[in-house]
């Protein structure tokens, strides 16, 4: 029986190329998406792509309209503009405890299919102030995981697989590239609009990424 | 300006209590429910009538139907019989990471809404073998959410709140009933049925700690 791994999957160019680690490390790939009520579902329609291109026999699309319902964020919440330039301190596009609720139910999913791993492609090099993207959290959420599951009392471990945290996007793409992660099919956008506006803080970080690993980003751009 | 509380509402006795006692403590409470696919609603309605018994504000129902979808607990299953005696080990009832969910949420919502505390009625003396019921799992989710929120960067720290952590059963009542907790207003059974089987795991637990305490259940039980 081959080994499972849970990828938390956003339709964005980290988690698409957690997919790609996770298949090159030998691991059946069961995506786990979180609709959040982004103000979009751009990043949902890729996500689908994205497992489509990977042949997965299973997708989870998880609502979680809750994190609409609080607000709190400028991705979330229409009353908060989303900054075209970088901010100071932890940005509006910050969503409240994300990381953690998905990792939450992302490790539920995974102890109920025997998953002995879950994939989530933060960055701590890129993470622009989001508090839930620091190496400090993942080890805290990884230990607090195993003591919530059955994990915490069988002793079957599972890990939190932060491939990309010690990457910059270039060193991501140039990875991700070399293990032919369908980059066409992803989504960066924070206006979620079907041609990428170029401008907004991750669109900006994503078109330098390309650009310092010396290739073209095949996504369009208005 | 007065301090909030979430307060992770069951409509059950110890979620119940916690009420009591965060009000007690000078609270405004701030309660959540989450609708996990329960094989009943009962325990939603009941939520509801004990929020409207404190006068509440708001009161937050959060559906969390992906908790049924991947199954794994006899509470979300209806393939996995709920057991009418105690069972060794991690009971059929253990519903996969369950309240490092729930937590993992209502950090989220106490962050929006600027509460400092998170009250949660887990017991580690009736804890029955739960994992996530036990006080070093607490322990580090406290340190998880600090560091997953803004808290992590700003200082202003959520406390995970668990009064009950030591209690038992009778202590737990005795404690209520000092405070006017509603116990009339809750549900413990298993199977949720409007008169209580009197007979599930729950119900017994319930029925000896009222016992202990000298007093009478006011629910009815067929």
């Amino acid at each position: 029986m081959s080994k499972k791994a849970v990828i938390v999957l956003s339709g964005g160019l980290d988690s698409t190329t957690c997919m790609g680690i996770a298949k090159d490390a030998g691991y059946e790939l069961y995506p786990i998406t979180f609709h959040y009520g982004q103000r979009h579902n751009r990043e949902v329609e890729q996500a689908v792509k994205v497992a489509e291109f990977y042949g997965v026999a299973d997708h989870r699309i998880v609502d979680l309209d809750f994190l609409k319902q609080i607000g709190g964020s400028a991705l979330t919440d229409e009353k908060i503009d989303v900054p075209e330039t970088a901010e100071e301190g932890i940005p509006s596009t910050y969503v409240p405890a994300r990381n953690m609720i998905f990792l939450s139910l992302a490790s539920a999913y995974a102890e109920v299919i025997g998953a002995e791993a879950v994939y989530t492609g933060v960055s701590a090099v890129d993470y622009s102030g989001y508090p839930d993207c620091r190496p400090e959290f993942i080890a805290s959420m990884e230990s607090t995981v195993n003591l919530a599951t059955k994990a915490g009392v069988t002793g079957a471990r599972i890990q939190i697989a932060t491939p990309l945290i010690d990457k910059t996007k270039k060193e991501t793409i140039e990875w991700g590239l070399t293990l032919g992660v369908p980059y066409e099919l992803t989504t960066s956008c924070y206006n979620g609009l079907e041609e990428a506006c170029g401008v907004c803080d991750s669109c900006q970080l994503r078109l330098k990424g390309f650009r310092e690993a010396g290739s073209e980003d095949p996504i369009i751009y208005r």
